[in-house]
């Protein structure tokens, strides 16, 4: 990938210190996005809030990356996942899930999603989990050696999907030419709740276009 | 809905006057989750601000709903809507989208994604895109007088879309019996990025499964 460092570039301390520089702070804007859902503190308590947040960002802000994340270019393969909408440390809007890489190419994570991630009253947003899976089978992919863009990805609902603690898991069925095969799901206690496809573009014809 | 209650049970007024506290305190937190991806400060200053983020949300949590946002009963259909991870102007991780109903039944929006949202380096996340439309296509359902979960939702991803202004839209085909299908897209500037097409259930069916 253009202008991404090899991971030795930095010290695992240096990325160690880094991560816990960074996690935390991503943790307790996670505290304040299920807060602002959540909040029934009085008035004055909440425009306080508002004000001080808003300073506090102003702080953070004074310095930073141009534009988005990804772009930098003196940066190194584990700081660009921080960043992900669905594994990152670094971004509050990820539950974040911690995908572990099983034997046979297969991703696996348990993982918990609160108010935040909700559609339909107590069900997690069909969209969340197409996010989740998106993110999941595309990992699939990279853990087997590949790296590609989604070209097509399909989602069947086969039951609502609570709030709360539920796994997910992905693999790849094949690779063909260009693309790649992969499948994955996502289940609560009493099993599946929704199905994922998708076919993974490599490079040089995702940037052409299917 | 169980326990929605009518928008009249509520005044306008009182609505607004919600609206205009709740919406600045999301507003800050989405500028805290941008800051939180895209911060350079002095490690001093991260520090600092962590704890800080952390008392405020611990005054905000202070009183709270009960588990999630849509299971109140005393809420009314406006209000149900704050709480959207895709439109909700409540929820700190939807942009939020304001999708406006046009003719036909159809729904269409501008939005701006940003750092938050990102997938390859630039480019908005797959998944993200998968989570906008599985909304926005919902919302077409709804916007041509029915009430369904997803069923079955499938993504075409023509090309790369790029972080920034976008624009989405979506209209139902088409209904048959408690199958409702819905086409929508993502477009930049230079056009449709993603496509999508979803079956919608209607609710007696969605919670037996399909």
């Amino acid at each position: 990938m253009t202008g991404q460092l090899d991971d030795r570039a930095l010290d695992t301390a240096e990325i160690t210190r880094q991560e816990a520089l960074y996690a935390p702070l991503a943790r307790s804007v996670r505290q304040l996005i299920d807060a602002a859902i959540r909040t029934q503190v009085d008035e004055a308590t909440i425009a306080e809030a508002t004000v001080a947040l808003e300073q506090i960002a102003g702080r953070l802000s004074a310095r930073q990356i141009e534009a988005s994340y990804g772009v930098q270019t003196a940066i190194t393969g584990v700081q660009r996942g921080w960043a992900s909408p669905v594994t990152g440390v670094r971004n509050p809007i990820a539950p974040p899930i911690d995908l572990r890489h099983l034997a046979d190419c297969e991703v696996a994570a348990d993982f918990e999603v609160g108010a935040a991630y909700e559609g339909p009253p107590g069900l997690v947003h069909g969209g969340v989990s197409a996010l989740i899976l998106d993110h999941v089978l595309g990992e699939a992919v990279h853990a087997a050696g590949h790296w590609g863009m989604t070209g097509t990805l399909t989602l069947r609902y086969r039951r609502p999907t609570p709030l709360g603690r539920l796994h997910t898991a992905a693999r790849i069925d094949r690779a063909e030419g260009r693309k790649v095969f992969a499948q994955g799901h996502i289940a609560d206690d009493g099993g599946v709740t929704v199905e994922a496809s998708g076919i993974f573009i490599l490079p040089a014809s995702s940037v052409e276009g299917l």
